[in-house]
């Protein structure tokens, strides 16, 4: 009898939802997109050794594999709606299967994601997601709406992940609040949909607030100048790490899935308000400007932009 | 600098649509689904060394990645439109992305696909796509609709690509039609389409047309007896094995690619004008009956079932 994981997997996992006309167990599944939505799709794989240590628990890179798509489709302010998941293991391991299971579930429940498709195969450890979901047409957030004059905003803190991320290389005690950011992240998905029609851009940081700036600055053709000193910095990470190293990780350390926007400053005080009845938290971190790339300011306006950028591993 | 091979595969894969209204570039693409049809998605993964030899030219697999995909909408009756890849590989080799992207591409632009996302991480080499397309609402094929009296009939020719790796494995010549058939599959995507409204159940062949059209039976309620005299052989595969290898290279080799497909006897005429004007061949190999499982009857009626039903790596 053949070992049928997306089978195993389908027992725990995800949401019913009267939107999958036909789900796992045919060739493809069969979706209903409500009218007038545009579909929002993105695909990221995680493997063993490159995006977690290949000691993680399962469940936690079942919640991680599912966590990092859905924060794609945050930054599109995207309703997420349904999932396929690729899992390449090296054996059919049902402990590992069950665990990561587990933690996927969590997530997709969470944000009633339907597990409708998927693919089990034989080899080296990685997973490979893809997310479905919906904006209301012609409402996607993207990275090439930031004019100059505009605020920039982040969610969240930054730097937990890549803090946790550090201890753990060196071998040193990880407080529970950063290793949660690292290995159970949550993708803003209630305030990427809050931002619909309030920010110009907007962008999930994942390789690094700097790396990933950089891209909308690229694509809306603008520079960013960020205040070193306004980088919002958890009090896990201040009570673990050195002000300069905290500033360091916010900066540049990966992982964190928190938002990045720009936003016209008539609409700050909306964006605030929304955020307040999503209980979000976001913090303006600095301005929107001519030019091109981005600078990290200090208090007397000296640049202290670090020489690297983000997580420099080859991926896209 | 960032070696974005996702950038650089955008360059020369895949076609451009009106409906993709933000391709590559962004967190995820934003698509347009037609109204009155329903999302149909699938994804699978081929791993080196388990579904392609190590050897494999890289233009082959980027290929062959999308055609497994475009298969199993082929067997939903539905036409492809859009494609993700998710694409890890050990080293950025721009040789090798090239080349897979040449493949890719080929195959993409024959059916107007266009590459809208994607990943690319380092890691032991394998590819991940994920393939959208839709039906007209309610028509999909499932593999559940097979009634006994029903008509099976398979498309094209079986074993090509099963004889093919076995010559590979053999380490002896192989004939370029067979080749061809393991390394550039040809997804039934015309077919599929005609078959809408016609055929009462469909699935691709891709592990075996037994061990698929036990799906079919298990999934319907039913069984199938298939004449082993019926089973259409390529003139290439019956110039190089013997007639009891090439049965079961038809009967248990995978990566066929061609669709099995049940249907009432009173559309049978009807099946095959839709097929004489998509220039598909189908070939009748059995019957549907009550009961379960798939058996294989020779000319005297005798039970000549081979004990191995498909390919048997655990994959689902």
């Amino acid at each position: 009898m053949e070992f049928d994981l997306i089978e195993r997997i389908r027992g725990c996992c995800g949401s019913k939802r009267a939107d999958v006309a036909l789900g796992i167990g045919d060739d493809a599944a069969v979706l209903d997109v409500p009218a007038g939505r545009q579909l929002v799709a993105c695909t990221d794989t995680l493997v063993a050794g490159v995006h977690f240590p290949e000691a993680t628990a399962p469940g936690d890179i079942g919640w991680k594999s599912l966590a990092v798509n859905l924060s794609d489709l945050a930054a599109m302010g995207a309703e997420p709606a349904w999932a396929l998941l690729a899992l390449t293991l090296p054996s059919p391991d049902t402990h590992f299967v069950e665990g990561f299971a587990g933690g996927f579930a969590e997530l997709a429940r969470g944000h009633a994601v339907a597990l409708v498709g998927g693919d089990t195969t034989q080899g080296p450890l990685s997973v490979t997601v893809t997310a479905l979901g919906w904006v209301p047409t012609g409402s996607a957030l993207t990275r090439g709406g930031a004019h100059p004059g505009d605020a920039v905003y982040v969610t969240g803190t930054l730097g937990d992940a890549a803090g946790a991320l550090q201890l753990l290389r060196d071998r040193e005690r990880v407080p529970q609040a950063l290793l949660a950011r690292l290995q159970r992240p949550r993708p803003r998905i209630a305030e990427g949909i809050a931002l619909r029609g309030l920010a110009s851009a907007c962008i999930d940081v994942s390789d690094g607030l700097l790396a990933d700036l950089r891209h909308v600055c690229a694509t809306s053709g603008i520079a960013a100048e960020l205040d070193s000193g306004s980088l919002p910095i958890s009090s896990a990470l201040a009570a673990t790490f050195g002000a300069e190293t905290c500033r360091e990780l916010a900066l540049s350390g990966g992982d964190d899935y928190e938002l990045c926007i720009t936003i016209p400053p008539a609409r700050e005080a909306e964006l605030l308000g929304a955020f307040a009845r999503t209980r979000g938290e976001a913090t303006r971190i600095g301005s929107i400007v001519a030019g091109s790339g981005v600078r990290v300011l200090d208090a007397r306006g000296d640049d202290v932009t670090p020489m690297r950028a983000g997580w420099e591993h080859f991926s896209a």
